[in-house]
């Protein structure tokens, strides 16, 4: 979730999804309510209620959004070079739990897949963009010459599987050196099946 | 989670313990109340509350109860078969899918992490138990040969990392090939970074 594109909402309708990802960022989704995400809202909280029924309706719509968002500007992506594309995905991912509660969100709604037909359309929409996205990666550092002939999608998913216990991972241990021996263990399985040159 | 050692309990205790375990199974975390725990139980529901004040205890009292059982079960344990054992491990956790309610349960259960101290204490203490007991299989073979020199600590939190993220994706996917594929790489990892021999 990236909040860059709340910044500068265009329309009442952006304004309600970004007044929600402020709630949701202050509350976490057990504690949100409608209530709550019209604390966040300059304009009237009946039109909150006008366009929406319930808060999962409002943190859905908000998540399609910030996908959308992700689609739009990862989608065609030209890739210069595709190990540091790579390189600095994976310091952002082990480094994201320096935002916990951010994190604890994600987890938080990413549960609700057990309960909710729609995050879980959502949630399986998502890793599948996410793969993609991956998958362009490393199909551009295969036709670059950057990695491998390896499968593109097998990695990209496996890549996908691994990030989801990253997360859960990260809101669970803490000041252990798990994530440390983690990330050794990921760097040697690309060096071993996606790096073309895994010395440098 | 392995319910066989609630087949006989010893003492009203694990009879507790065992009709908590049949009641989650039942309805799930969110839907699980002291009442209907107390249908799962023989005697009186009185003797619930005389001992636990809230599902919360019970259900974690199920869960130490379970992994104590896994400790007692795993630890020094003589491997004989290094790769077989992983391999059946792998075929087991791959396999997980279709006792869908009890994927969802155990995901329901995890996400508590976000909200509940008690909850990540156990889990932080289930991975750590989980990835004691795979680094013990790795090292087996590393004794054996039939593993290379790896690093076991580093290749079985890697492993535990995946296989959440693996039970994560289990509860959203419904019917892609992308299980298939993370497999598949997922042996070619162990061929390329764990398995001596990877072409047998």
């Amino acid at each position: 979730m990236d909040s860059a594109v709340f910044e500068d909402p265009a329309d009442s309708r952006e304004e309600i999804l970004a007044a929600t990802y402020r709630a949701l960022s202050e509350h976490g989704y057990a504690d949100l309510t409608i209530q709550r995400i019209g604390e966040e809202f300059d304009k009237s909280v009946g039109l909150l209620y006008y366009h929406y029924d319930t808060k999962d309706e409002l943190v859905l719509a908000t998540l399609e959004f910030l996908l959308a968002e992700f689609e739009a500007r990862f989608t065609d992506l030209e890739v210069d070079e595709p190990r540091e594309h790579l390189e600095t995905l994976l310091d952002r991912l082990f480094g994201a739990e320096e935002d916990r509660t951010h994190l604890e969100t994600l987890i938080e709604l990413r549960a609700r897949v057990t309960h909710d037909e729609a995050y879980r359309d959502h949630f399986a929409r998502s890793d599948r963009v996410f793969e993609e996205y991956l998958a362009d990666v490393l199909a551009a550092g295969v036709e670059s010459g950057d990695f491998r002939e390896c499968d593109p999608e097998a990695v990209a998913t496996t890549l996908v599987v691994f990030v989801n216990g990253l997360l859960l991972r990260q809101v669970t241990d803490e000041g252990t050196d798990a994530l440390d021996r983690a990330r050794a263990e990921l760097e040697a399985y690309l060096a071993a099946r996606v790096y073309a040159d895994p010395t440098t």
